[in-house]
């Protein structure tokens, strides 16, 4: 019998189902099939590096717990990492596994047809990362009853307002993205090479603090330098060494239990350039007065608006979104897909909302980021990590 | 005006478009539309963490350059690492990331219009990471004139044979790996905490050699102990230090420019249980005899035969896939799904492709793992890491 290791209460774990399956009622959708990995953790607590291979989490309004299926290798997992009962892990055998024969949602079809779930109304992630075109297609072609919904966001909209046990985690994860992003800053430095300092980022968010580690990070440490920093993701060199002159974009993010907290500088080597100061200067003053802004009631697009407001008159432009929903992730992305900050979201912030304010700006040869995700709290908002803002320079 | 950083020649790239056309010509394919990271960076270069948005390259028989698209913040990266020229790059306003009112492939439905490049057949990744089931109905929404086919195989198929210059990239991706196990296999000990371990590997990883340095690896280290090892995908535990008596497995993979080279070995804390040294030393026997056996004309299902057969009568069973092809990826999987050393694979093997062979044990309670990538050679095959084979014991 293989001991169960979970990071929340059952409570807690209880609370999410419940909250799923009213949105599910209210769209209408009776069964949702889950296989965004970040999704099938929020209700399940299964966590493995296996979703490389099909799997997922099938929410039934007249089941109690939701039905996990992956692969048969992995089922052991499934008994460690999440609440569920045995009847309620299914695996597959290899046989489906990137086949040319057959194909993962024929068995996941058997196991719906099999509990008399076929002609529901089902919803599934049409534009996730997970669900491939091909997985529709063979729905559609196994289950000819179902209709199907567009149900993407159904799980992550859930997820946006945290817990307090949830954000007891990011606060770890902040203090984690602390420390990389101090070990980065106190590294860069001219004829450094850039690989030693993207190796001791990553060490330093696996390593975590005296009392706990990190998790692996949904998104790689993004430490572009030089005419590299003028993208918006590219990242160290494995072959050069900084110089003098550089640019140095530092986008970071640790993870507790893949809880995620990100956080974005910028280093300079040398005497900074009048045009990088101002960018610097226009950005860390517009960052503080929209975070004084922010509060619960206004929209996405209006704390957009207000930032766009503090650029007027500088001459400096932010074309894209300044912000984004973050919490519990998985590659590629700590973004929740949810809250954007940009015009157009009527999103209206509530406590409880974790937010990566993020107005990189990304010009013909270099850019500047500064950035810092934070709470929406019932008077204002907080800041998560507590790391200086400004344009660091070495002088070398 | 950006310098490019390219990592192959431009004959190289230019017989990569060429195979990759000829490819689509014998499956009758006109068009083809690519969303797969490893598959835009093998076509022209492409590399950037930017696959968290959509993104792709279009390939049409009739113009020589792929077209690339993607974000605008993203479109210098592809003038930094790519090969193509300024109108092969199509960057789309920030307006289409993550909308709720349009969609990327309504943009890329324009690009292909533009070229005439409507009603042609076009081959798309159907069963790819990257591309969803709402990405292919807008598509043929947008396009109602193209016909589609599932092309998910299409380049991964031809990346399956490996260059010089590819080879010589893995090879320094194997040497890195080496140095990582070395770490890992050096620090595992009773007492040490696991994150540290876990942090020191991911460190190795990126650090490379003296001489180079690693990329952020597709698979995060698979570093399971005790009870976790029983599943194939859970890695290391945050929060906990090795035991006497832990079964610790390392199934880990460095990167160089992308090109992987993955290798997996187990250690055991205190004196190996009867059980275990059985299973160690069938597998490792087994390795050795199937590498042994290993040579260009063998199919794919002839080696997990002879595998097979090396355990008859060893009451050891293996009943998922032994190996599969790997090399140019990011995440999830250095895997390219093409070869699996399983039954029904009827691919004949050739000079310079690359496999890992693989045979992981997962018992009820722990598992053993000892692998080797290797390479297919003119004469049979060759190891491309060096690595003692062996299950590795602290005596603590």
């Amino acid at each position: 019998m293989l001991r169960k290791d979970l990071h929340f209460s059952m409570d807690e774990y209880r609370q999410r189902v419940r909250a799923v399956k009213a949105a599910m009622d209210h769209q209408g959708i009776e069964l949702l099939l889950l296989v965004d990995p970040a999704n099938m953790n929020y209700l399940t607590g299964y966590d493995g590096w296996s979703f490389y291979v099909h799997q997922g989490v099938l929410v039934s309004l007249d089941r109690e717990e939701p039905l996990w299926f992956g692969r048969q290798q992995d089922s052991n997992g499934a008994r460690i990492t999440s609440w569920l009962a045995e009847e309620s892990i299914a695996g597959y055998p290899d046989h489906y596994v990137q086949s040319r024969y057959t194909h993962t949602m024929r068995f996941v079809a058997d196991l719906i047809k099999e509990r008399g779930w076929e002609g529901r109304k089902t919803g599934v992630e049409m534009d996730g990362y997970w669900f491939s075109a091909r997985m529709f297609r063979e729905l559609n072609e196994q289950l000819p009853g179902s209709s199907f919904a567009d149900a993407t966001s159904l799980v992550p909209w859930v997820r946006s307002v945290k817990s307090e046990a949830e954000i007891a985690y990011i606060r770890q994860a902040a203090a984690i993205t602390e420390k990389a992003m101090r070990t980065a800053v106190d590294m860069i430095d001219t004829g450094i090479p850039e690989k030693d300092v993207a190796a001791a980022v990553s060490a330093a968010q696996i390593a975590g603090t005296e009392e706990y580690g990190g998790d692996s990070s949904a998104i790689f440490p993004i430490i572009p330098s030089a005419e590299r920093t003028s993208s918006a993701h590219l990242t160290f060199h494995p072959d050069r060494r900084y110089q003098k002159g550089d640019v140095v974009l530092l986008e970071l993010g640790a993870a507790r239990y893949r809880y995620h907290a990100p956080l974005s500088r910028t280093v300079y080597l040398g005497s900074v350039p009048e045009d990088l100061k101002k960018v610097a200067d226009v950005v860390v003053s517009g960052l503080g007065r929209t975070l004084d802004f922010i509060q619960p009631g206004l929209t996405a697009e209006e704390v957009e608006e207000y930032w766009r407001g503090c650029l007027k008159g500088t001459g400096i432009e932010k074309p894209s979104r300044v912000g984004y929903s973050f919490g519990l992730a998985y590659v590629p992305d700590w973004g929740e897909h949810t809250i954007s900050l940009r015009p157009g979201d009527k999103t209206v912030l509530e406590p409880g909302m974790t937010i990566h304010f993020m107005p990189g700006i990304w010009l013909d040869t270099y850019g500047f980021e500064c950035s810092e995700p934070f709470l929406v709290t019932p008077g204002g908002c907080e800041k998560l990590a507590d790391f200086p803002q400004e344009l660091f320079t070495k002088k070398s």
